[in-house]
């Protein structure tokens, strides 16, 4: 965990942002794989890693705004846990380890809830995502489960995400770090191993190994295929052939648990065809430009109608697009080809806040949400500012499935030339993703280079 | 997956068990990580793999017994899953895989169970784990949640606690395959990481990767570590020592989802001191004496106590326990030093069934489990039939906290001498375990053989 100071400078931050009240965290359980006792790997809830940084399940915190107190609920370990799981710190001396200096067993937690209801206080919550959080909040708030959502709490949502959303030093070293000595180990050896021959799990299974050898966790996922255009696609059975691109979209956790999130399309065999070429060339000029206009005051909707405007451009040049960008990227017609954001806050999720509502996270009363196919899935489009960590990850896929469908309802028929395509049905995909700090006057790339021109990824050593 | 023909015996077997009535099974669905979008990697319940084998989450299936029909309920895949997760074979397509025609829309499930309720029938249903399953269940079958465990159904746990106790050729080949082709190097390669200076999550890591390099899932969290007296420690954050032994308890699922369930303890530097060689010594001579008494129509239990009784008999030519052995053993002293069961049913979950109750699985009116420290924690008593496959796992451990606590209340000080413990306070714990099939007239360890004697793990390559 970070030093004490750090936490209660962000409560403090916190509290400072509510006149009265109560503010009620609940951390993440354990969760059960095939049957109770066997669970999945414990990931802490972030917002309660931000303020409290335990990352031990089963807890509880409240914050009491009047009286400027902070409690930790939870329990020690007995005699049966320090047998199976080990004579570890407790409760107590973890808390002590953060600042916070009271603790109580956890079931106290409901009767001391209950003293401020009974008193008619407010109870600021976030939205519960798992089940048993759900029915916890329930019974704790005296709720119907259906009441659930309706009295989340707006205020503490906006509190937390105003203060999550900008990084401090610590965080960026912490993200940082993970990117040069972790991430970038895992996208080079999973470019070293793109060869014909070789099938995608055994890529993905190295570059796990990659990150499990050096204690972090998975942040997502990892995408790791030459059918680049399925979005989220997580099997791996695929063979790599010939005239493929392998595009592998993965990150690592830092010890404290910051994602990092980096995405390289790599050809099979490592040298580009001419086809290969001339797409990556368009959606490479596309992700530069798009990190070149990162600087505070922008807004990110802005940055990625841009980088949408040069991957059309890009596509007129090899005769697919046709007719006036300008119209094409207002209208939308690109979007069959880029169907997705050009990116989004990164921090303790990859997808930062995204529990919290994305619409509170990536948009205001300044930019709003388009309901546009394509850019409607763009998460963040507000005015940058600096502090922010956010990805940019242009993409150009050929979606077999999606293509048929435009073309059969003529769907931008003046824009798309759908017998132009019939060559690309095979291509896949390919997206190239960094992380950007927002600087005080511009943006910095975070981590060691990982190679992506065309030139470096065919030279790799 | 298997053929249909092999799901469709699997069915008709749990069929002719009932009279009437109608069996609901759940498939499990995805979980959250740390927001709803982000999931942990599938996994489907293991009782709807063993009957149904569809690896996709959401599914639910009705068996109407009396109409000897079975009917899948789940979504086809639309156009946004398809751009998002790939164009895969539907329920439809992979239900006719298994052997199964029929297939409904998952909304309609609720509707067809209501029917057979108002018609007065019997829904019987297996114990729900996870949430979200726990409030389907309620909602379905219009109980409250707290009468969820009260109406779970006897009648069918045992059903399927029958079949799925007998493993089939093709299930003891699926577990084979997997202990020689991927557990094996698991564990010759921790083996020979097992060096002076190396931190465990670096092993853990390596092997973890070596299982996901052949596309497998961990059957249950890994445990690699130089405190093997901490019964569950899977937090990898110390650095191998000299003197210490490392215990490394790991397996590999199949392909299809059956476990693995392999320990091997090494001494760091691969070459045991003196006092190490004593005590691995007994457990190995523990182990194989009852790996050497399997044979259908044996109880279980009595090949724990067996085994218990080496075990201590080993520890009183140390000094450690005194006084007859038989007594120790009845009075349960030695479970100071073996505080769990011998071992454990293995199948599609390492805990075979632990999910429909560990009574019902490895207990019943002829073996019924003690309340004795340690051996109430024996999972499998029961009469050994031939197909079961189960683990042999005993172990020695100085966990100090137990024995301080033991030694303050002069527990059992006429079978322990705590005085000779002192010096054994730092050594960690042994254990040592294989997957054994019980075959007509005896057993067969599993697999390809795991360096396991001591000349082996010395001198291994």
């Amino acid at each position: 965990m970070f030093n004490a100071a750090i936490y209660e400078k962000r409560r403090s931050d916190l509290i400072s942002q509510f006149k009265e009240g109560v503010l009620l965290f609940l951390a993440n359980g354990e969760v059960p794989m095939n049957y109770p006792a066997n669970t999945y790997r414990f990931r802490q809830d972030s917002t309660f890693l931000y303020y409290f940084g335990l990352d031990i399940p089963d807890l509880a915190v409240i914050i009491d705004i009047d009286k400027n107190e902070v409690i930790i609920y939870g329990d020690e370990p007995n005699m049966d846990d320090i047998i199976w799981m080990g004579d570890k710190p407790g409760v107590k001396e973890l808390s002590k380890r953060v600042g916070i200096e009271v603790t109580k067993p956890f079931e106290k937690l409901a009767g001391d809830l209950c003293k401020s209801i009974g008193k008619g206080r407010k109870v600021h919550y976030l939205p519960p995502y798992h089940e048993e959080k759900k029915k916890l909040t329930a019974f704790l708030l005296d709720l119907k489960y259906q009441e659930i959502d309706k009295y989340v709490s707006v205020d503490l949502i906006k509190a937390v995400v105003k203060q999550r959303a900008v990084k401090k030093e610590e965080e960026i070293m912490e993200m940082e770090s993970t990117l040069s000595e972790v991430t970038f180990d895992m996208h080079v050896t999973a470019m070293k191993m793109a060869n014909e021959g070789v099938y995608e799990y055994q890529i993905a299974g190295a570059i796990k190994g990659i990150m499990l050898q050096k204690n972090r966790m998975l942040p997502y996922p990892v995408i790791c295929t030459v059918h680049g255009e399925t979005l989220h696609n997580n099997n791996y059975d695929n063979k790599l052939k010939k005239e493929q691109v392998l595009l592998v979209d993965a990150g690592s956790e830092s010890i404290l648990h910051y994602a990092t999130d980096i995405t390289r399309t790599t050809p099979v065999g490592r040298k580009f065809s001419n086809r290969q070429k001339e797409i990556y060339t368009i959606v490479l000029e596309s992700q530069l430009k798009a990190i070149d206009l990162i600087k505070p005051g922008t807004d990110y909707k802005s940055i990625h109608l841009e980088a949408a405007g040069i991957m059309a451009e890009g596509l007129k040049q090899t005769g697919i697009i046709k007719g006036n960008i300008d119209d094409v990227v207002a209208q939308g017609a690109h979007a069959l080809f880029f169907p997705h954001g050009l990116g989004h806050l990164i921090g303790l999720d990859v997808h930062d806040m995204e529990n919290l509502g994305e619409d509170y996270v990536g948009y205001d009363e300044k930019v709003l949400r388009s309901m546009q196919f394509g850019l409607a899935y763009l998460r963040y489009g507000k005015i940058l500012q600096q502090g922010n960590v956010i990805t940019v990850e242009p993409g150009i896929y050929f979606i077999p499935a999606l293509i048929e469908q435009w073309k059969a309802d003529k769907k931008f028929s003046d824009f798309i030339d759908y017998s132009k395509l019939e060559k690309y049905m095979d291509f896949g995909g390919i997206r190239i993703e960094d992380n950007i700090l927002v600087t005080d006057k511009g943006h910095r790339i975070l981590g060691k280079p990982i190679p992506k021109s065309i030139d470096e990824i065919e030279n790799i050593a």
